[in-house]
């Protein structure tokens, strides 16, 4: 597999082309952002910890009959992925109350949710991804009508999968950001990453929190959360 | 009918009880307020204007079978209304893009929606009045999902109403917000007013504002739009 030219470059990864024209060459970077791109940082070892971790939940998710566009790992920092036009839409789902949904609403944070809350955001940055409603979406035409349906059916079932796999780790899967992508062919397809940069994930014992919110809001070191995380999925798969 | 003690004082009315539990008289102000209360102005004439104008688009719903909470006028400012607990959701209904819906998703101002768009948004000041889905409007238990399908229906039936009856004016009913509430024997109510202070209405000949966004934008005089829509109703309904 040769390394291409770079074709994409988002917060937290970098994407190449490869001699395949349907497969895309990933590398994760030591970058960190929040609110928008207005909080960054380089945090030295970041690009490994979510490779490795993202490679493991979309590896998990495969063998449990939720395919993804991961395809292998390549290197510590590298992976390889099916090419897919990434659908405008960040499908959050919810099991507990925290971020922008206890801001939003005025609802107390880690308050349970009496079942898993399905959101979706139209990402455009400089809208700042606001939340929509399906109505929205299909004025947007970001997507149809039965793909928002499939999209929504299948973050359900990544949160069954993902929740019970942290119960077993002893980690609450707070809450989890997905994306979708369409392959030539248009079928949907799980994309981009599972990491703590997109997962809130709280131990269950202390409350401490394993994810990006240590980098958002300074509550403690982000590599030693995300290594914490690696280390238990290790311990699992093995 | 007596007028009793004042029982709750918003942005652009007052509302007293009166010798019959079961009925409020409102009193309508000369406020205007914008910008979830930022911008705020005293505009004589305002609340015979509101009172006049919601008066008659409240009769006219009624007579076309959408009733309200509206009895009858009591005065040049003031109506008499049934007593309802207000669902702390406002109804939107939107024809044509404008506003909230443009600055949120990045449309263009005038732009006419395929169908007619209905959102709902959580009636808190502290917070802004968000916008919810309807699984939002669950767990903050805001409203039963019966709830909010009579109401989504309510708001139809009064948009294609409401946009027959302006259009005969020669005025784009470009979109409004509505208010509900519960009587005590727990049934439905269309609420609150209907008045260029709810609506947006543009002329169809030059797109001349003649809602509040007047104020909101300092597009012009308030009072001259608002007296502009009370003529042309008036020739209609005499």
């Amino acid at each position: 597999m040769q390394k291409g030219a770079l074709c994409y470059e988002g917060k937290a990864k970098k994407l190449y082309t490869t001699d395949d024209p349907q497969l895309l060459w990933v590398a994760y970077k030591d970058e960190a952002t929040a609110f928008n791109g207005e909080k960054h940082a380089i945090l030295q070892g970041k690009a490994r910890l979510n490779n490795e971790i993202s490679s493991m939940i979309f590896t998990t998710l495969a063998e449990k009959g939720c395919p993804s566009h991961f395809v292998r790992k390549l290197s510590a920092t590298e992976q390889l992925v099916k090419r897919v036009t990434i659908i405008p839409l960040e499908v959050i789902v919810r099991n507990k109350v925290a971020g922008s949904l206890a801001h939003r609403l005025g609802l107390k944070e880690g308050m349970q949710l009496a079942e898993p809350l399905v959101e979706f955001c139209y990402k455009d940055d400089s809208l700042g991804d606001p939340l929509v409603t399906e109505d929205h979406i299909a004025i947007l035409a970001a997507a149809s009508q039965a793909e928002v349906a499939r999209m929504k059916e299948q973050a359900l079932r990544v949160n069954e999968l993902l929740s019970s796999l942290f119960a077993r780790l002893g980690v609450i899967l707070v809450d989890f950001k997905l994306e979708f992508g369409k392959t030539e062919t248009g079928a949907l397809l799980l994309a981009d990453e599972i990491s703590p940069d997109t997962c809130r994930l709280w131990d269950e014992k202390t409350g401490a929190r394993l994810d990006k919110d240590l980098f958002r809001h300074e509550l403690g070191n982000l590599q030693e959360g995300y290594e914490e995380i690696l280390a238990r999925l290790s311990t699992s798969s093995s």
